[in-house]
């Protein structure tokens, strides 16, 4: 990872970077407005989970691409295979029956450094796949002004192998498998690269510039890292409902998951676990809206909604297998106004996570 | 169509153009040396079949997607929803459990085009994904420099339910369900909306302008229709083969397939039905390589090895069906080489399709 950082860092950060802070994700207001009266009209959950032709079992399926936002190509492989499957996981399932890969060659790039940063990428994903059990059988690739990277996730499942995220329950205790921050931390680590003047607004924070370096591993380990065990975990330890923290942040996702549910009830949010160091940025790049829970995350963690003697247990088990933290950081409250909706607690606490 | 082609024209076909022509599938040779070392390091056919954890079923998926190539976004999303389908109905499979959509936004339109434009290309693939009989259950939307419309379509089936393509025998007669000539009836109308100096080259093939445009239409319609009905045919007629003619044109897909045959066999090609009009245009736009075999289509026919007694009968079905003509184009040919190759015959008939 590191000998790849760095001899191609100048070039997919480049394009990385542009992309990143350009393109992304649909807002989600834009996104609602463009599905309004087309089709169901509404977002769905990460899934789409339909019956099949043969009694008893479901198709579940998912896709998800987005533009790197690391500078390694590999390592951005690897992201974007977690990435999709991470979806996959968030319904309980911890079995890919396929995957296919999305995968854009960047047009602004030379053939040469486009065929290495793709090939890179390729592997990474591969590799990802091949260690959460799952094989890459096919994909599309497409030339593209901006680098684009990501799949598709499929498992077929009988009732009761999967959690659709509908069931929690007023009194469920909320647990979340990554820190917060990703997206900080990889603009801090542009900023020191590539922006002076941006950097200088934030460097005071910094002892040297191999910490912001080490923030931004710390974010690239953990958005490469497969929810698979919280997956694997989620029907053992009876997980009433769950969705993953992307593009909408920690509060847009929380805010989805709880108008999906069934019952009445808010999701209040009391803790952003945050990778070290991003608390302090957040200070000052207010415009990410770290601290209104609306900063984007890329592959971030499962957000599971347990019933409340089940949250400590599950948490220990995934520290047990995994050796990561997961945290307790929401709870399903009852109902304030007419329709449920998730909000952050007054005073929301700030857990800084070390790298591992 | 018509409604939407002029009030939107100037808009789609902006941003359409340069992507069709800029970005477009990525060439063959590319994509083998991408592949090449990673994975399984070929290239498959369209669809990948993975067998499932219950027993004696099976996973067919696929997933394509590709810039704007028509102005009409209504059009143009229906164009996307028939493309991906023809992967799986190249298999023989014609039922679809489930779609996702691939929809990028473009950066480049201003906000309030950008929701009208993506409205209408989700609205077109909706409507054809429900006329096959499938629904469009989730997916993913980005913004990114050029508009992005496509999916994934994916099936459970038993043995038997389905056709791989690897049992041509020498002899077999191919069967193709659409014309050639989609990439140069949509260039041709391109240049007549944008380009002067290029569409004086070919004007004089025309009697008017109106005659570009319905030879567009022609292409049009024909991108958009589904080639659902050969896929439900080709079991009952004993289809040993066959793949679906896209970005590689009717050459380079007509290789892989001999490529991917159990058989030593080569495949000639003897016939191109083409969309009236695209004869002239190919004698002076020779840099799309059409009489080659090798101009690009887009959603084109699916190319299907028969038993020789099979071809004409499967023809007449999908007429009397459809109300659409079919063609036999090639022959399954003893191999002259020492690995299966396609090639044309040394002389091609050209046969001219009028519009339906």
């Amino acid at each position: 990872m590191v000998f790849l950082a760095t001899c191609l860092e100048p070039k997919l950060t480049c394009f990385a970077f542009r992309s990143a802070v350009l393109g992304c994700k649909l807002p989600q207001k834009q996104l609602f407005d463009l599905l309004e009266g087309v089709a169901s009209g509404k977002v769905g959950m990460d899934c789409s989970v339909v019956p099949l032709r043969q009694p008893g079992l479901f198709l579940i399926s998912t896709t998800d691409f987005f533009y790197p936002s690391v500078d390694d190509p590999y390592f951005q492989g690897q992201i974007g295979c977690a990435n999709v499957l991470s979806d996959l996981y968030s319904f309980g399932v911890p079995e890919c029956d396929n995957m296919l890969m999305i995968l854009g060659l960047s047009r602004e790039m030379g053939e040469s450094e486009r065929m290495i940063v793709s090939k890179e990428m390729l592997r990474g994903f591969n590799s990802l796949a091949s260690k959460a059990g799952t094989e890459v059988t096919g994909g599309q690739t497409v030339l593209n002004p901006w680098p684009i990277i990501g799949g598709v996730a499929m498992s077929v499942c009988s009732a009761g192998e999967f959690v659709l995220p509908v069931n929690a329950k007023v009194g469920d205790l909320v647990v979340l498998t990554k820190p917060l921050g990703t997206q900080l931390a990889v603009n801090a680590h542009q900023w020191l690269k590539t922006n002076p003047q941006r950097y200088d607004t934030i460097k005071h924070f910094f002892s040297s510039e191999d910490e912001v370096v080490r923030l931004y591993h710390h974010a690239m380990v953990s958005m490469a890292r497969l929810n698979k065990t919280a997956a694997h975990l989620m029907r053992r330890f009876n997980a009433h409902a769950a969705t993953d923290i992307t593009g909408f942040g920690i509060l847009g996702h929380a805010n989805n998951l709880a108008s999906n549910q069934s019952e009445a009830l808010d999701i209040e949010i009391r803790t952003f676990p945050t990778i070290k160091g991003i608390r302090e940025i957040a200070t000052i790049a207010t415009g990410f809206k770290f601290n209104e829970g609306l900063s984007a995350e890329t592959s971030g963690g499962l957000f599971i909604c347990l019933p409340p003697d089940q949250a400590q247990p599950f948490i220990d088990e995934i520290q047990r297998i995994d050796g990561c933290p997961a945290w307790i950081v929401a709870e399903c409250v009852p109902r304030k106004g007419e329709k449920n909706v998730a909000r952050l607690a007054q005073n929301v606490t700030i857990i800084d996570v070390e790298a591992p």
